[in-house]
């Protein structure tokens, strides 16, 4: 009776695990969305809140950190588990610095002076949806342990790579034509390599996922990176 | 005595920790240094070994969480020691990140055709020695527990951002000028943003230095970012 106790705290301690990350991915999923959405809108109040939530994603972290650790001290998991939970742990510091990337959005939007004469903001919501998309299917794959779903991650990464190519050439012709502008387009060229990175750090994820999931890393399908 | 025993080991262990992640930070910048090197002079010898020296960045990453495992288990430590150890969890697997994108360099060298024709292969180095010494400086500041260090380090990632802009105009310009060569500078491209990702990953690993010495994040004074 007392291993199967033990055995069950554990589990419940895992699902609490899986669930902070979980928590953790949606309000970095919302950030992404509303931040590109103040951005295109130019709503500053939703900016704010953008800036605001993040210290919930912070907080998460140290949750999750303080969690696992509490688990690797009382629960002594072996193998796979244990695998399990240091995937958590440094999963949680990477979905902590998407969530960044997204303030950091989210911070720029009162900067752009005359946003409708820029065509890269139509081509900045698409951008920043597939990241975003990137960002929920990594967090579903930890939750699903699905070593296929998280390689489906890491190839749409080339999409977010192509989009900032065309974004970026975009925005120097621009500046080339309308040096009074370069200012608010330097905004927009952070803007586009902050969701640039977001791309990234969702593959740096779905590589951890692979590894919780098979003890593997993925293989060199993925020409941008590895 | 007993008291004095247990904490003489925890001391070892977290001393044999730090050794484990400046052991991974001199690999890292090791590997940057000769892809860049291996990428100037044609060098596909070089550029073979720095792809299979990374398996030993993987195993150093397995042997940093392996031991962090143990120490939290065995040795229950308290507040700073914790922050620090899952610091080096955390470190270990970015650390590990940025020797995959050195690989990745490496192993473009033996795609790139007429090399001397680019006039980034004389900025990529520049680039790439920045980005090394990113890597060389926060690994310092690391063992240093040095949050002043961390800091300059965070903002050093300007110029590799700085870098990043000048090849990336100087690459376009060059492809509309020499369509024959798009396919050698995209191999160019590729690299100048595996730079720039691995100073993207140093900051990272710079802020969780500074967090872990100081218990905060540090201050918002790179633009770049955040």
């Amino acid at each position: 009776m007392v291993v199967e106790h033990t055995v069950k705290a554990f589990d419940e301690d895992i699902t609490r695990l899986r669930g902070l990350i979980a928590e953790m991915g949606g309000l970095a999923e919302v950030a992404i969305q509303e931040a590109m959405q103040a951005l295109v809108t130019g709503d500053e109040e939703l900016a704010a809140a953008v800036v605001k939530r993040d210290k919930k994603l912070d907080k998460l972290e140290s949750e999750v950190d303080e969690l696992a650790v509490r688990v690797i001290a009382l629960r002594a998991p072996m193998a796979d588990d244990l695998r399990e939970i240091i995937a958590a742990l440094k999963i949680a510091g990477v979905v902590e610095r998407i969530g960044d990337y997204a303030k950091n959005i989210a911070k720029r939007v009162g900067r752009i002076e005359g946003r409708h004469r820029f065509e890269p903001l139509t081509l900045l919501p698409a951008m920043g949806e597939v990241a975003a998309e990137m960002v929920h299917d990594v967090l579903t794959s930890f939750a699903a342990r699905d070593p296929v779903m998280a390689r489906e991650v890491i190839r749409t990464d080339d999409k977010v790579d192509a989009f900032y190519d065309s974004i970026f050439r975009n925005l120097v012709s621009h500046m080339v034509e309308n040096p009074a502008t370069i200012s608010s387009a330097a905004q927009l060229l952070f803007i586009a390599r902050n969701i640039e990175r977001i791309g990234d750090h969702a593959t740096n994820v779905a590589e951890m996922v692979h590894y919780a999931a098979t003890g593997q890393y993925p293989p060199d399908e993925h020409d941008g990176r590895d």
